[in-house]
């Protein structure tokens, strides 16, 4: 059956093409997309630097909402017309990390959408262990933000946030203000730290502290605000040198610093922080399964606001100038793709 | 009472000097100083680095052994002739670790020995709550290891040592082959790297598996000697670039990383593996009292082997040259001071 799929061609380039795609194979199933966020990964990849890794003949996309089509030869407990969204991570099952119960970490990893082809295709054929299906009544636009929502609810869950605690979150773009979110949600005392006045603005609308280094030292404020502690839980989602020295500087005693971000050079760390006042250090990457489950609940609670949270959604036909706006966009939230007319 | 005490003055310099010690005050207990070993912040000390700090009329050294002399009023539940050891932390209570429990590392932190008069002296005056008694039977000088194998202990308790985990040692000094000593007690597959030939020898002799820098890629040979799935846990006691370098390097995915040693400088770190891998960095700093709990038991059921691990034992009279030795012996171990003629 024929349909639209947008591919990566290189040099900041999708082109729209018709494809034929095959009945889901055993085991599989086939998904008609609805809608499909740019994550800031897909960004990187438009912008080239992860060309040897994809390559010029991948459909990306990951961040997706949709309907199940057909089922595969051996698929049970699923059935046509059910929304859901996929959890875009195939694991060998047999590394270390997998034998140790770390599947979403595995050694292997095929992440679909970019070591494969992902959402940004109307009809598209997953495993089908990759496949959550959605409360009744969540808007599919609104579900598109669960794959990221996940992330959040991953990162919460490693640094173990408790009520009362008081977070710091380095850095208010997407991820970071959807980990204030979640953070909030259990109960912890919540700052945004940001450089870019909108989208501190933007935090400060949906109600959270704001810290500006530019106006002045962030973690002299917060130890300020803490009576000497500092904060109890730091996530460091900025990926800059500058966030790096800020999340030593910040912590409380024994606080739980949560590395969300990809930090592609070495930065320089105050380890002797780390000896001192007994810090920690945990890295978080994707999600688990009951990270998808975590997100779907609080999305359907209406945890996000989603309205605020989507910056814009175009067509399939637009994806190449969507990419382009985002790009010269640093103020934007989530820009969605809707796959279909009738999503 | 007058009795011997070791005083730094500066410029690698002490001098021993009759002193009159005062009775013991209130919740004082009195000591008479049996054993008192050379730590490595002694050496520092020795050499210069810490005088700000230290000031030019302190008697320092605090792992010790001793007898109970005296107690000062309102002490209770101990007696003299007890033999005893001091754990030398004195906290505020008023601040904001002392207020989460972890009064180990408070932020108004008295090191005794350091920040106030230490073990280096005849008699003593010490906080009771410092005070473990000893079980009976056990050696003086052996006692007086028991502060750094407290240390080790409170090392691989952060790090939570389970059984048949795979753990690397990186840097076999005093405190790394405690650790070594007490992980293996855990039930863990132990090995140590180190780049002197002599330590690393003494690390064989005492049952180890053995890593040298200098003869190959260690990382390379901790994944295969664990079937590509790396170190459980290691603990950084090396305080150097190498170290950091090799920590992230050997991890295996969720591997904790327990930072024991002191980075003066800000080491590169490669925050990118954290993430990949969802590694944890733990910092560790002194003990808890459970941790000197630990440390005798330990030190009661010969899991430490104390004739092979103090190096050489000298009078008040011959610290300096004890410390001048000390500093010139890359291969040391212990070195301990014998502080009356009976002990």
């Amino acid at each position: 059956m024929s349909s639209k799929a947008a591919v990566y061609r290189g040099d900041k380039t999708f082109t729209i093409e018709t494809v034929e795609t095959p009945p889901p194979g055993p085991g599989q199933v086939q998904i008609d997309v609805a809608y499909c966020g740019i994550c800031g990964t897909d960004l990187h990849i438009y912008l080239g630097h992860m060309d040897a890794r994809v390559g010029f003949e991948r459909t990306i996309g990951h961040e997706m909402s949709g309907r199940i089509a057909a089922l595969g030869e051996g698929v049970e407990g699923l059935a046509p017309g059910q929304p859901i969204v996929v959890r875009p991570l195939d694991h060998c099952g047999d590394c270390p990390a997998c034998r140790a119960g770390h599947e979403h970490i595995c050694h292997n990893l095929t992440f679909i959408g970019i070591d494969n082809d992902g959402a940004f295709q109307q009809r598209w054929n997953v495993p089908a262990h990759t496949i959550h299906v959605l409360p009744d009544g969540l808007d599919l636009s609104h579900a598109a933000l669960i794959e990221p929502l996940a992330v959040a609810c991953h990162d919460v869950s490693r640094a173990a946030v408790q009520p009362g605690e008081d977070v710091l979150v380095i850095g208010g773009g997407p991820i970071g203000m959807l980990v204030a979110m979640v953070a909030r949600e259990a109960v912890a005392k919540v700052t945004v730290t940001e450089i870019n006045e909108n989208r501190l603005a933007f935090a400060k609308g949906l109600g959270f502290e704001t810290l500006n280094p530019k106006d002045g030292d962030v973690a002299e404020a917060v130890h300020a605000a803490t009576g000497g502690k500092g904060a109890d839980v730091i996530f460091e989602v900025s990926g800059s040198q500058q966030g790096v020295d800020l999340m030593t500087a910040a912590a409380a005693t024994r606080g739980r610093i949560c590395m969300v971000a990809i930090h592609a050079t070495k930065p320089t760390v105050d380890m002797f922080q780390f000896f001192w006042r007994e810090l920690d250090l945990l890295g978080a990457r994707v999600y688990r399964p009951e990270d998808y489950d975590t997100a779907m609940g609080l999305l359907a609670k209406g945890v996000v606001d989603c309205e605020a949270f989507i910056t814009d959604i175009q067509g399939i036909d637009q994806i190449q100038s969507a990419f382009e706006t985002l790009t010269q966009n640093p103020n934007a939230m989530k820009s969605m793709i809707r796959m279909t007319e009738d999503a």
